[in-house]
């Protein structure tokens, strides 16, 4: 028994189609719509208007880019010789918020998972061995996420990268800033531990 | 240092409008849509426009309507005696979904909530005052949540009925079902154990 006018079923319908929406919090989105001022659902409908025309890959790191090569790809500045392999360009996002990475980077495109059936051949695997290959980077600095998938996948590109010469690194893992070692759960506690440095 | 493009940049602004969608539910949500045919993004565009348009309060009970007059009251068969007091169309349709209820509705359109500025004028309180004068109920159910802004508003319309010829009663509050009495909050459970029932 669907009791909403036409248009808001509709509209409900194709808000879940974003990612942990459901049903509820789609209605939450419409209502607080419904009550807003014509501009901000304006501003909406004119953002999602041509993002997709809009954005692509960078044709050498494969992060998101309105132009053929991306911003960190044309920065004359950044030291090629050392390459992030990152999941997704959110990632690469984070990094760079950092200021602290003056390399570039590749995009994968995703992280190995069986069940949404991405495999390595997926992934833009190939083309890091081919870049790796042709610009003579000196390393290669792993930072895929350090769960299920983003392990499997650093294993995954270790072993693809293994017989090149190049030096391969991956994240450190250990307590989050701020953590409480209390409540850090086991698995970070005994990275921690394990990778302990000293001073 | 905004890395996005400008177009997603403008998106996740766009969407951090939406009620509890911060930055990076709104990166989220760009990044998926990125990945979705241009269909479906289509779809959710479609569903934007217009929908502030087709849709406004039905003149009787202020539900959400297409037209002047909403499902509910144009449906002969309710009993117009009962009204039933909601702070919105989504707990009108909440009700509505169990198909126990067959009296009509008064949608107050929000509730009393200090913080955000609305007061009991800002709320359809007079005209349910008005309508109960006029069309003669002979029950109101208030039906706002059991929550602070929810019991303040309830006070509120109990007190503007309370010289008018009419039974005000309100939804029961206890144990909701498949409760596990051990976990169980202690409000909820004295509310159960004080409206408890002869069987």
């Amino acid at each position: 028994m669907a009791l909403y006018p036409e248009s808001i079923e509709r509209l409900i319908h194709a808000l879940t189609t974003l990612p942990g929406v459901g049903r509820k919090t789609a209605e939450r989105y419409v209502f607080h719509l419904l009550r807003q001022p014509p501009a901000v659902v304006e501003k909406i409908v004119q953002g999602l208007h041509g993002v997709q025309q809009d954005i692509h890959d960078c044709e050498r790191c494969f992060n998101i880019t309105v132009n053929t090569i991306c911003d960190v790809c044309r920065d004359s500045q950044r030291d090629i010789s050392t390459i992030c392999v990152v999941s997704d360009s959110t990632n690469l996002h984070a990094i760079e918020q950092t200021g602290d990475y003056h390399g570039v980077y590749h995009v994968l495109g995703g992280v190995i998972n069986q069940l949404d059936g991405i495999g390595p051949n997926q992934l833009r695997i190939t083309e890091l061995v081919e870049r790796v290959h042709n610009d003579g980077a000196q390393e290669i600095i792993i930072a895929t996420n350090p769960n299920v998938g983003g392990n499997a996948t650093a294993m995954y590109v270790i072993e693809a990268l293994k017989d090149m010469n190049v030096q391969v690194t991956r994240l450190a893992q250990g307590l989050p800033a701020g953590a409480d070692i209390q409540y850090a759960d086991d698995i970070t506690l005994s990275n921690a531990l394990k990778d302990r440095k000293d001073i």
